[in-house]
């Protein structure tokens, strides 16, 4: 189909080729390709954008960025220099980008003020933030978004009534050492990456986020990071079980599916497994994304526009439902 | 249907009651009635087995058991008690009744000593055991089986011709610290149980395990703790980059399913997801069970009975394919 | 889940009580509780209705009905019979009961005006109507409304803004001697519901009807009669060979479906093939129905309420996409 | 995959040529091309076979061939002539080809008599009948092969031990008339052959055939002919409202799919449907096929090998369950 919404897309800065490069070695078969991919913004990409039949793309700065960085003053700085780079990199073609925000997460206010900023001043789509935020003295401590200390900010997000991208990074200090050193070649897309941000969007149901922001909507990429494999399990020990036993959250798992969850199928192009989540968690709330240039144009959307699927679903879950959730009046929708 | 076969379904030991009605507190609402169905071995069992259509129990000793106690020696003096002990208590009932050896996992040999006695003296079915072994001197270290200092083990798995199943335990030192103490809800059947299990069984696949034994039988419980979700997703990563990385394995995600993983209901009775493992992993390797007492024979056996699906998979998922796992030929098996 | 609607449920009048009985003796194993429930209106119905969470039913006269009267006055003097006696029996539960209008259907212009002095005068919902109209001097001709001469009536439907039900009925004449006659168990929900409907809304499709009149909407029953299961094989054939060597509709069959065409679950309570329904149709197109009283209050609303599915959809199907097609905006609807 | 065995694959003889033509006039974009492939045995075939991965290919004479014939000695004269046609053609590729027998269906025990000549003196695999024999002096009978008087027929298929593949064919006659002729488009893979066949196959379980011959096995190509669709609902029929009022089959329709009857994919390439049938009928009763050459081998072989889908049960629909239902010991099985 044309016109189709992808926004898990990722962009780097010129001045890290290096590091990027190395980086890269980690999951590109081809790092020079991939380097020349990701710094790209407007030129390789609007080609893969027509020739696949993607109108609009929402960028943003690949993992695991800003939430690498433990010392909290570096990481405000680079965030604030990636949205300036950003913002002013894709001002000329606002019929085809848009940018998410990149946010240091060392500081709910610092964090929410610079959202505000990049939404208001820049026209922003939301946010994306990889996984927790590296902290403490040597980077060994996650910091969750869980708590209640981070209620300023997604008072924030809602009130700016936009979505937040709940978004992978490789696991650091002692879980890498003590989990995953030894199997390293699960670190990322087979299987880390799934257990980062279950735990941490699952925390946010558990402890209560959800229930006190019922406005705040969060994505989750990757068909939802293994979550709808165990919405009857999860359902069942959660209302039978642990609710008697003291959870507090007020809405059942399928609830906060429906009203403040949504998933994209960033990196998981299979046709049963999208049917799946169909069932579990519903057209309504599923969303074309490719990963580009983690995954490729021609995989994702050959993948997508080929499915035998209803109508109605497919044009939702490729466009529609996108275009609701980041309210875009105006891109290259060549169907519409 | 009748003549079904289940076989995560846990007991302890009398002397653990007071600690077993602690421990209940954490997932039972009646902690009372949970000890009494686990502490009991023939007499309760028996006849929700009756009324459940439930031909055939191969028993296990709960969860975290062995696995939990760090000391070598007490870990091993506990799995002998344990074998002793049940085998004693299922004699008189070898057509309603099997049991899988516990192990002490310190020590590659010494498992594998304990698992031969068992099944030889004892006619035990294989082992179960829950995820990694505890160890080190305050208990924060986890013992893999990945490595291949398991390989000695491994053999004798394979030379005794059992399956072995790998089950969950809960998360403990470091990693329990800085990932589940402030998401205590997540930890065991919502979460973080599937997150331990996935992680080692997939460290089995990357690290060679099943190319160096290729006749292993490896069993997963609650559908395959996750990983069915992502068969696209891992399959793709490992073949199309990981690989051309220096991943070594020999065989594809699928070809491992095929040959030497199987998945089994326990704990998850859900019609949607079982029919996407079918899709997935296939009904010759997909075994029913209940996960007994924490889960009920109700509500297990009245989902599953009910199930509208083709007969010839029904069966098979809820007995045949298990009769030949465990070459199980003199039970209750009302209809055959 | 409450406030359900349903619409394939079914009413006859009181003066054909022995016709009905010996009917009943065809489909009904208990034909005195049948003839009693498919009589009642609004007493026993409601009952049903309160147990098992349907707050609205909109009432249809029972197959085959007028459809089987080969005399027109005969057919047009029973249709307005019907209208005015169900008119007069629902007014006094207006946020309980609609109903569809009855129709003889052997003039296109007769059967608009009735249609239309249905809706306007009684706020009748729509019209429901028994596949072909049997005709001719002793009853073997069969009507099919696909042709240009029931344009005006189309026409009546889409200014009324109402949806036409084609509902089954059973073949009659040489149709029945030679094919159903030495096979006459198949008669009915078995199979030859599914072959005289899908036969009549594809040829309905084929002969252009939905294309002179983009605006119908037509619900099949019983999750479609059949043809969703053939989705991608008729799209096949239709646009790789059948448009090539002429035919001529505008659309696909995927379109017609997003546009013109619905399914009810009526008589029809399996999981799997909603599941399957949902992928080739989508859920914004089917409906919850039940076919009461040839099926039961308790086997189609207790299926539908335990179904295992994400809350955005089964709110649609059970209650909001009803709501909006018939435009419902006051009835028991007890979870808005 | 390799290997793959196919077997709704038609032929004709150079004989009927311009006949084939004007018939292929109806369902061929390309009727020269048409003719070309399905006059041509083992020149063209072969290299499509190489090319998708066919190792094994049973041939059947084309439909509506002997079942048009209404005369009964023209009927079987035909049926004698292909079959020492194709024998001969074939023989001398015995690794990449057999035959289904061609019958004419006038008689029962002359179409036994011709079976038992093909299967032991040209080791045929098999009979494929298209639907029904038409016969009456002007071809308006249909003759159904679901009474007592085909019992000597279905005594020498089980007796030698072979299977019975049920094809469709066009209507004709009054049936053609009255409800075809003017919605012609409909007429074949769209709809009218799966009315045909379904009845025809659902005739035989209520019947009683597969009473009288439990160990008949009966193909049914096109994922089958919709049956599978409604499989919950003709069990809830038959087994809670019909076998009550005197319907005398012995098993459940779920238990004739089990025991009696194949479904092949033969002309619906389609994953979603593929899926659901797996659920319904299982994979060990469901077969590939292509129905070359009305359906092209690329469309059939790259659906087929590109679906996402477990290992186990993709080799046995792709080949393993048609190497066992055959008997196929010796062919080119390049995967094996």
């Amino acid at each position: 189909m044309l016109g189709k919404v992808a926004f898990e897309e990722a962009f780097t800065l010129p001045r890290f080729r290096e590091k990027q490069r190395w980086w890269a070695g980690l999951f590109a078969v081809d790092p020079d390709k991939h380097v020349a991919e990701i710094e790209d913004i407007t030129d390789t990409r609007i080609k893969y954008m027509d020739k696949h039949g993607v109108g609009y793309t929402i960028l943003s700065y690949t993992a695991p960025g800003v939430q690498d960085i433990w010392d909290a003053k570096e990481a405000q700085a680079l965030a604030v220099e990636v949205n300036d780079y950003i913002a002013e990199k894709i001002k000329g073609h606002p019929d085809r980008f848009g940018a998410f925000a990149t946010l240091s997460m060392h500081d709910p206010q610092e964090a929410a003020t610079e959202l505000k900023r990049c939404v208001t001043q820049y026209g922003f789509k939301g946010a994306l933030v990889n996984d927790t935020q590296r902290a403490g003295p040597e980077g060994d401590d996650n910091i969750f978004y869980d708590g209640p200390e981070w209620d300023v900010f997604w008072s924030t997000v809602t009130e700016l009534n936009v979505p937040f991208y709940l978004h992978p990074r490789n696991p650091t200090g002692t879980v890498h050492e003590k989990l995953w050193a030894k199997r390293s070649w699960l670190i990322g897309p087979p299987l880390s990456f799934a257990h980062g941000v279950s735990l941490h969007a699952l925390g946010m149901v558990t402890n209560g986020v959800f229930d006190r922001h019922p406005k705040l909507q969060v994505i989750l990429g990757h068909l939802g990071e293994h979550i709808p494999f165990d919405m009857w399990r999860i359902n069942h020990w959660f209302e039978d079980i642990k609710k008697p036993l003291g959870l507090s959250c007020k809405s059942t798992i399928r609830e906060y599916f429906e009203r403040n969850l949504w998933i994209t199928t960033s990196g998981h192009f299979s046709t049963s497994t999208l049917q799946f989540c169909m069932t579990e968690v519903g057209a309504d709330r599923i969303l074309f994304s490719i990963d580009y240039p983690f995954e490729s144009f021609g995989d994702a959307c050959d993948w997508y526009d080929a499915i035998d699927l209803n109508a109605v679903d497919k044009r939702k879950m490729g466009r529609d439902n996108a275009k609701k959730l980041f309210k875009l009046d105006n891109f290259k929708d060549s169907e519409a």
